[in-house]
């Protein structure tokens, strides 16, 4: 698979919409995208509202986070306002300009939260100077679970780099590691037991430093270079 | 605003797809999916590849992750596996199922650590009987970048609760969490300086209690009701 193209070609544009719930109501909006020059590149749907009172024959309701590539803001707002099934639209921040980049911690609790100590404290110094990176956790402790985490880390929208926090992980973990990397995230590992740290791209003994590391290898303002670290256990 | 109703009608189904990026794409996408009965919910855009040698003329493909209600994934895969535009699709897990409800945590980073530290430790626990709870944390020192992320919390996927972990805030960031808690997320703030204190659910002083408290509002798995919490501090 080739690598991940980690910046869009043009900034994305956002707006927060309230619809009608219909069932085309999607292909209407994407269709008006599409006519004022843009791509759908994220839509969220934030709530469902069965019978919110908005509309008088109470028709349901939902309200949209939608970001869009290749149109400029007016461009967007213009192409939906007067769609039947909007109801409200306000311009929002996509959430690339507010959360930023990701990087994921997965695994047992104790080690995530110390991972997570050093990765908050390194991406407050690197927020400070003009950064955007955010650190998001999940403890599991079952094997398949953890698995299946790491796969799904490659459907997140912009995760960047994944931590492995645990004390002995391997055989699915270590397969599904493998599909995460060949999809263009990197993988920084504790040293522990198991396969694991023969398919991640550096392991790390400390947790607090591999949160710092996690962190300095996604920040722009940070000259660590994980490629040229690939393979080396501190 | 209505309170959201945290919990879809149907469960969602998923699939990974690669599609041809043309303008249209989404468009027939959420066509196809209407077809079949399906409400799209959500769409993430995980890669754009300019020229990935998949397609023998070298069209743009894009990789989407979509998430669809009131469809079953055979019906889902059947409607859009013969479509043009899609060069590969595959059946993936929703993230509802793998990273489920997220907690997220806002602030300057000693304070954001530190709740990351307890929230994290009552996630594993709770994650351990079931439960599918992550902590999603961005240190952010500056009062506007504040303001932007609480409002922010409103457009996330899966966001139950924020905590914000500071030391002083108030203003804009006051207002920003009005808005918030009248879109449904409830807020606890560490007990601080500035007007914030007025305007959360529930203030705590420990930041490692903070994070507990939050993940056991969130957690089907605890008995601790915010709603009974409402005003207090501790």
């Amino acid at each position: 698979m080739p690598r991940r193209q980690p910046e869009p070609a043009t900034p994305a544009v956002a707006v927060h919409l309230e619809v009608v719930d219909r069932a085309d109501t999607m292909a209407r909006i994407a269709e008006r995208v599409a006519a004022a020059g843009g791509r759908v590149r994220t839509v969220s749907t934030v709530s469902r509202v069965a019978s919110a009172g908005v509309e008088p024959d109470d028709r349901p309701v939902a309200e949209l986070e939608l970001e869009v590539e290749q149109a400029d803001e007016h461009a967007l707002v213009a192409s939906l306002e007067d769609l039947d099934a909007v109801v409200a639209i306000r311009l929002t921040r996509p959430m690339d300009k507010v959360f930023g980049k990701r990087v994921i911690v997965v695994g047992g609790g104790a080690q995530v939260a110390q991972v997570a100590l050093g990765a908050v404290s390194e991406a407050d110094r690197h927020n400070l100077r003009g950064e955007r990176i955010s650190v998001d956790t999940i403890p599991y402790l079952a094997g398949e679970r953890i698995a299946s985490a790491v796969r799904a880390v490659a459907d997140l929208p912009r995760a960047r780099l994944l931590v492995l926090a645990g004390s002995i992980m391997g055989g699915e973990i270590s397969r599904a590691a493998e599909e995460l990397r060949a999809a263009g995230i990197p993988i920084i590992a504790l040293n522990m037991v198991g396969s694991i740290t023969d398919h991640v791209d550096l392991v790390v003994s400390d947790p607090v430093q591999a949160g710092t590391m996690a962190v300095m290898a996604v920040a722009d303002t940070a000259t660590f270079d994980l490629a040229r670290q690939r393979g080396r256990k501190y």
